[in-house]
């Protein structure tokens, strides 16, 4: 865990059947609500269908680079399926079982990464299959119950990057209750990575006075962000969570 | 990983600082959007507070019992101040920025969760934390812009329950698109949970006719599913999300 890194760059070979199988068994050992395992986990190899998803990935190379894409979806298609078949009147399809399914979808998917790292590989999640959700539906040909909540790529690393920066803990933890954040406690805790020659050289690259301005100017902006929220409650109503 | 059991019953002995330290540290190390760690990860070990939680999880016994409760929270409140003391305007309360965040929480909580069996600790994950959100909120002073996405108990079990069941994997795994079920598949997918000699007691016990109805008609109920539902986007609304 202490040495997670993402990776951009993969290597050509493919990953051997029983491997993937290995990291498949890990993901559904996680725990999930009530042992119902209302999520799924779509394994895409074929280039022709990494090639399709790739745009919704913004065409990050890796995309098209890595051997496996992998989605993990909440689902509660064959939950209510099997309910109906039994005369059993089914009612996940709402936004607490979203939730619920979201969490156990995420666990299963950290499992995997964790389980590919310990195996040699490397992963990079993409999140955003939460910005094209309804195109990964239609590329995935996902049903009514099925929603994909995390997406990665899997390979062997050609790369050994950084390890990417953290803010001290304690602006992450906080004991027993939440301890709000004071001026110059926020001023403490981002000083270490506001002076660091990374954010110089970000500075500089995207012609910004601070960090903060590189994040909501040019990475991720209010109006995208307000679009694709637009979006996402749109596709989660046609799927039935909402 | 495999060897993964939710534990629900705990020594008195209380988690040592270094290794809870530990646990955060792995906690963080934890993929996350844009490396801006829009979480956070409230842990509650005092006995008091512990007791007042207690009820928000239906007073599921292990919760007063274990030493440790953790929160982990979709939290854009400490970005949002960051941002705006530097001139630049943020715009991550929004549903996007909602499911990011809890996408990042729960991989932290997965990290955490993972460590903490390495360290000889055990854990049980509380599905609870989304049907009594605004509770938390209130027991947990969590601000505008925070919201508890995942919690669970930790510390030394008192118990080693078997391994709970999963269906064949073929049931959750689908390989390049999503291959929707069919009649007879679900009912082979389900065959040996329905066959088992543990489902044949559940039925005995709960007096119904198939496991399904266990599950809708006294587990997890539609119209318990649908109020909690409305309660959370409430919510969701209150803390600036939706």
């Amino acid at each position: 865990m202490l040495n997670h890194r993402s990776i951009r760059k993969y290597k050509e070979k493919a990953i051997p059947k029983d491997v993937m199988d290995k990291l498949l068994i890990a993901a559904t050992r996680a725990s999930n609500t009530g042992s119902m395992q209302v999520y799924s986990i779509i394994v895409s190899q074929e280039k022709e269908l990494r090639e399709k998803l790739s745009p919704l990935h913004f065409n990050q190379p890796m995309v098209k680079q890595a051997p496996a894409h992998i989605t993990f979806c909440a689902d509660i298609n064959r939950f209510h399926k099997w309910c109906k078949q039994r005369g059993a009147e089914p009612g996940y399809d709402n936004l607490l079982w979203f939730l619920s399914a979201f969490t156990d979808a995420s666990l299963a998917s950290q499992n995997f990464s964790l389980a590919a790292e310990e195996n040699g590989l490397g992963i990079c999640y993409l999140g955003t299959c939460l910005y094209n959700a309804q195109e990964m539906i239609d590329v995935l040909d996902l049903p009514y119950g099925v929603f994909p909540v995390a997406s990665l790529v899997v390979g062997y690393p050609d790369e050994t990057p950084e390890l990417s920066p953290r803010l001290p803990n304690e602006a992450v933890v906080h004991y027993e209750k939440y301890s709000d954040f004071s001026f110059d406690k926020i001023k403490d805790l981002y000083k270490e990575t506001e002076e660091s020659e990374q954010t110089k050289e970000l500075l500089r690259v995207n012609e910004k006075e601070n960090l903060a301005k590189v994040f909501t100017e040019n990475r991720y902006r209010k109006s995208d962000a307000e679009m694709f929220s637009k979006k996402l409650l749109e596709t989660l109503e046609k799927q039935g969570f909402f």
